[in-house]
């Protein structure tokens, strides 16, 4: 039985915020004093590593739901399915619905109920449930949605991954720049023609590295101490992601029985540019190759870090020819990797 | 294939609130109005519906994962498994880990990542998430558990419900008597030599009843309005349940081949005793019976409602003779049932 994607969809925020509009705030160091460097400086290393010149913020009145829910209307409708012949309703996010100006996420009822609400699905036989798995969270909801076909429990599943970092950010942390919102979608099914999830591979490091990203006070010293925000330690992320990533890419394709030259593209979890170079360099070095050009689709420089949504966000936009040059064609094999709070890591492998 | 229970641990928190500790409250209606009975009428009310003459809370350096944590470990030395061993961890819960005097739930990392921490799990195979499934959460994550060792992904899972709901309610709302604090776990395993799922079912209504169960601010008028409580709609969520949970019970049932003379023990969700009691007497009026003396062993009436905890404790208690005389003996099917926020259902027909 082949199991596939059949429709994809995305909702991109529509507030641009620039690299520009951070020249005014005041960046402290978790320890809450200020940096050497001015603004412009600190702005434009910024942008030299991770690659982001703008990110996207969701509109007040949208929440992390709703933005899950326009991406699944897309996905339906990109799939053509019927929408009450849905099995399950898998939700990936880390947060909950998170209001601008309010501290607590909401997640009562889940998020994905409120999805199925809002596409007003009847048939209760549809089961709705939200994961959270850090920034791998869409890759694993495709994961178990592969799981529940195979075991026959369910035919159509559809996987959202949906954030609003933009709400859980420290203004004083010079990493709030990396974060943004959004929401990707796809409908996965069973008894497809010829594409198919081939391998998958899923880990947690939960020692030393569980507390990478964390949730902790802000950094302005003068801040009210009992409001949290998402927070990590950059560097152990970046060593981390370079030393497990390739790894558990190259175990992934070796069990599809792919070659390594047979990959079209790699949709890497957008978190910084540097890094997803990095873990390509490595991957590919791993077959004692050099990273084709073109190889890594790029969102992040527009799009920012949206955690569970870069993966089917950028996977939607080049499926559609909507990033740059990049295109994908009938059956051609791409990889999906991520990597996250958890920490977590996973990687598919795919034919399309 | 026989997937079933090889292990199960509970944690009780140990701060006993009585019914009695409400007497000074200043109960309000959600119109912020007071009511015309006084405490000592109210509670009595209370008790004689729900059941609940007192509850645990857990003490104020135990957070959700600590309970989990707790409970995991003696499932894990019941089951008697290397925890290495484990494929999964699913933490089910509904808001996060939370800390008294703040209002901000925490799941980052998530709270499966937590335990894995504290259990000093070092294999990286073992995937740890959390899902959100309301109340039902800790049988969904049998069923998914159950998927996964199907599908050949895994063959041990520890599956863990948990919550701490003394933090995330309303002490003006009455239905704050409802609820408690608590933690429960269990081992699912391949190849067992008797015990065995032997059917199950799940449903998600988010139709008109989606919102149902939700996050709202105090029945105080004059208190903080940005802080939201765990709020409910008590008459419809009984009526809903009253209607559906009998009827999936029974398509469950009539999926297992096992008949409903067979049945030895019902274990379902402590909400509401009455509730409870209305339940298990229209499941059996399906089959033109009366619900056996003794089949729903109760921990409500010393417990309260600790959401996803209630099943996998009460479970553990019964398993090992705890529980008043209740008991169980291998080969006796039993089924488990539950209901709540989504508004989710689910049940499992299970040979012990």
């Amino acid at each position: 039985m082949k199991i596939g994607i059949t429709g994809t969809g995305s909702y991109i925020p529509s507030i641009i915020t620039k690299n520009e509009d951070f020249l005014d705030h005041e960046f402290l160091g978790s320890d809450g004093a200020t940096f050497g460097d001015n603004n412009p400086v600190i702005i434009e290393k910024f942008k030299s590593i991770t690659g982001i010149a703008e990110r996207r913020y969701a509109q007040a009145e949208l929440k992390t739901s709703d933005l899950g829910y326009l991406a699944a209307e897309r996905a339906i409708e990109d799939a053509g399915i019927e929408k009450e012949s849905l099995d399950y309703i898998i939700f990936a996010h880390n947060f909950g619905d998170l209001t601008p100006g309010k501290i607590q996420g909401d997640t009562l009822p889940s998020l994905a109920t409120r999805v199925k609400h809002l596409l007003k699905i009847k048939n209760p036989k549809c089961v709705a449930y939200d994961m959270i798995f850090g920034c791998p969270g869409w890759i694993e909801g495709v994961i178990q949605a592969n799981a529940f076909i195979k075991s026959g429990l369910a035919k159509k599943c559809l996987v959202i991954g949906g954030e609003t970092l933009s709400r859980v950010i420290d203004e004083y942390d010079r990493d709030s720049m990396i974060f943004s919102d959004g929401a990707g979608a796809a409908i996965i099914q069973a008894d497809q023609e010829s594409s198919e999830i081939l391998s998958h591979i899923s880990a947690t490091y939960a020692n030393e590295e569980a507390y990478y990203l964390f949730f902790d006070k802000t950094n302005d010293s003068e801040g009210c101490s009992n409001t949290r925000y998402i927070k990590m330690h950059g560097r152990k992320i970046y060593e981390f992601a370079c030393t497990h990533v390739p790894k558990a890419m190259a175990t992934c394709l070796n069990e599809s029985g792919v070659s390594i030259d047979e990959i079209k593209k790699v949709f890497i979890h957008q978190a910084n540019e540097k890094m997803d170079e990095a873990i390509i360099k490595r991957f590919y070095r791993i077959y004692d190759k050099e990273a084709p050009k073109d190889i890594m689709p790029m969102s992040i420089h527009k799009l920012g870090n949206s955690s569970v949504a870069t993966i089917p966000t950028l996977f939607d936009l080049v499926r559609k020819g909507e990033l740059d040059q990049h295109e994908i064609k009938k059956g051609d094999v791409v990889i999906f990797a991520s990597v996250g709070a958890g920490m977590n890591i996973n990687a598919i492998v795919y034919r399309y």
